[in-house]
């Protein structure tokens, strides 16, 4: 399969990140995607392609304008503001505080009304990189539109937590959501949307939450005891026309391959179910047993299975890359998926 | 006037804050009550006096047990996960996140829970600070249900982002609203809380919002650009029988002595026809033209002017200290406000 791949996701790169209680270097790191680019030229997956760049209009179908244009004036905003640094917000709205209407007027309150925690800043070219990851997905989806039976976007910043407004968990566009739309506004009557990163793809839920022409299965860590902590649960299950079309599995800490791979079949077939056109599947492989910032047991041979039963959806399927930062195993782990997915 | 005072304070220091995108010494620190303290014997106020420790009764009395337990264990909880340095939460409930009905069970998603902003952390000896902090409170309030007209609650950390069970924005135990509680508790029957800190209140108004026997008057910066940004707007008045009973004065920012006396007239006017039969002072110095986390311009006279005119309601007042972190001049400009009450 063809593989979307762009250098300029180096144009995003936060220098820290608070990591249970210290400011460490972020996991969310450039050569994670150096590394999983590497492993699929080693392994001849196929060819690597740099996407062309697309209109904002793609983008527009997913998230607000009015966040778009702050992503991509907020460091200048912030440099004329006197501040140095990178842009970090600091405070968020908590569940005593309201509801507000729209976007306030402050630099510091719209980023506090933008954001939701302290994974990653806004740098001089965060939008860059951000906008060069939704067209790696885009361009993806445009593979499989013009009749591959797959490809894989090794989009990078990473998008599933990244809502129509907002951004966090590393997140700044939501590549998946991207994507899928991009199917639906391309012929597709129904895309699944199949997110096995081991975080809940709180992004991708809030976009689709009323739709029933997205169905969302997520596997991740319970946000009882996991980020992002307030969405993710069982019970969320959709509204209004959506009602039925949001899966969650949310699966406690330490969970190895048995048990995440009776959830796994459980959405499998709930998805099946749905009869989607097209799948895209969120690909972070953080539910490894050595990820530092994850508390799953998988191991390196299961994603290959995770990839071969991909394949028994016998869908055109686009594969965005999500989270995952054990880099050692990070490539190998990643392009199993792919390679299972071709029968390998 | 009396000033309840406990060196016990130095029990909290955070070591850092995220200030504007760089990781800073924590502004409020504990030179802070000490500069106060000592122009209190300086200008010979009056007795400086230890409080006495207060049975955790009073303390229920506004926030809830499990947010008292969390404060009071979480530290020896994050030792026991292996973490060492202070506890911090890294993330927080987005406007898209809905409600959740209980606290959760994880850690982080605990500190998730009940906080809201990267102020202030957690240090293994932050509750007793806090503790100590509510003790002054309560003493101070004891000293004028005893009779004297005024006393000065010297409390740091301070208190009125901290709401029945959170804590942010430096503050972890709400002292003026255990001070207002212990006012009504001991024979008062409506009680004012006058927040003249630069910043919001938020957590006072949320522990009163829906009662009327105690009127919130709060000028502050405007949540539209200020810290805590979602709350403090004009349009909240309070809900149910709290309706009319929540005040808020939000000022835009370089807002100079004029206009800041307008709004305080204003504020004056309406705790009076309240009629009120004690007051509590959210005494923040923060509004001072040399702030350098506030964009006032208060200059240190007009916090005598501010005094007297407190004076003028001719209750039985209790001072409770909040913020103010331009540190040279907090000593002056809070016993300005002090010394004005007294006349001076």
């Amino acid at each position: 399969m063809k593989t979307f791949y762009t250098a300029d996701h180096h144009l995003h790169h936060s220098g820290m990140e608070l990591s249970f209680g210290r400011i460490v270097e972020t996991f969310e790191k450039p050569v994670r995607a150096e590394i999983v680019q590497r492993r699929v030229n080693e392994v001849g997956l196929g060819p690597v392609i740099e996407p062309p760049s697309y209109e904002r209009a793609a983008i527009e179908r997913i998230h607000t304008p009015d966040y778009l244009d702050f992503l991509e004036t907020v460091f200048a905003e912030w440099r004329a503001a006197g501040r140095d640094g990178e842009v970090w917000p600091y405070s968020w709205r908590h569940r005593s505080m309201p509801m507000i209407d729209a976007p306030p007027s402050g630099l510091d309150a719209r980023l506090s009304y933008y954001s939701f925690d302290m994974a990653g800043s806004i740098t001089e070219t965060t939008w860059q990189a951000a906008k060069r990851a939704a067209d790696t997905a885009l361009a993806g989806a445009d593979a499989v539109l013009a009749g591959d039976r797959a490809a894989f976007s090794l989009c990078r910043p990473p998008g599933h937590h990244a809502g129509r407004d907002f951004f966090g968990g590393y997140c700044y566009l939501n590549n998946a959501a991207i994507a899928a739309q991009h199917f639906l506004d391309n012929g597709h009557a129904r895309v699944a949307i199949f997110d096995i990163d081991y975080h809940h793809g709180n992004g991708t839920q809030e976009i689709f939450y009323d739709r029933d022409d997205v169905l969302l299965a997520s596997l991740h860590g319970d946000p009882d005891f996991e980020f992002p902590f307030h969405l993710g649960y069982a019970r969320e299950r959709g509204a209004g026309k959506g009602e039925g079309f949001n899966l969650n599995y949310p699966l406690p800490a330490n969970t190895a391959w048995p048990e995440w791979q009776t959830a796994f079949e459980d959405a499998h077939e709930k998805i099946r179910t749905y009869t989607p056109t097209a799948l895209v599947i969120s690909l972070g492989v953080d539910t490894f047993k050595d990820d530092p910032i994850s508390k799953f047991m998988l191991e390196t041979e299961h994603f290959s299975t995770i990839g071969r039963r991909i394949a028994d959806f016998d869908l055109p399927t686009l594969f965005v890359m999500e989270g995952g930062y054990a880099v050692d195993a990070l490539g190998v782990n990643a392009v199993n998926v792919l390679q299972g997915f071709e029968g390998g």
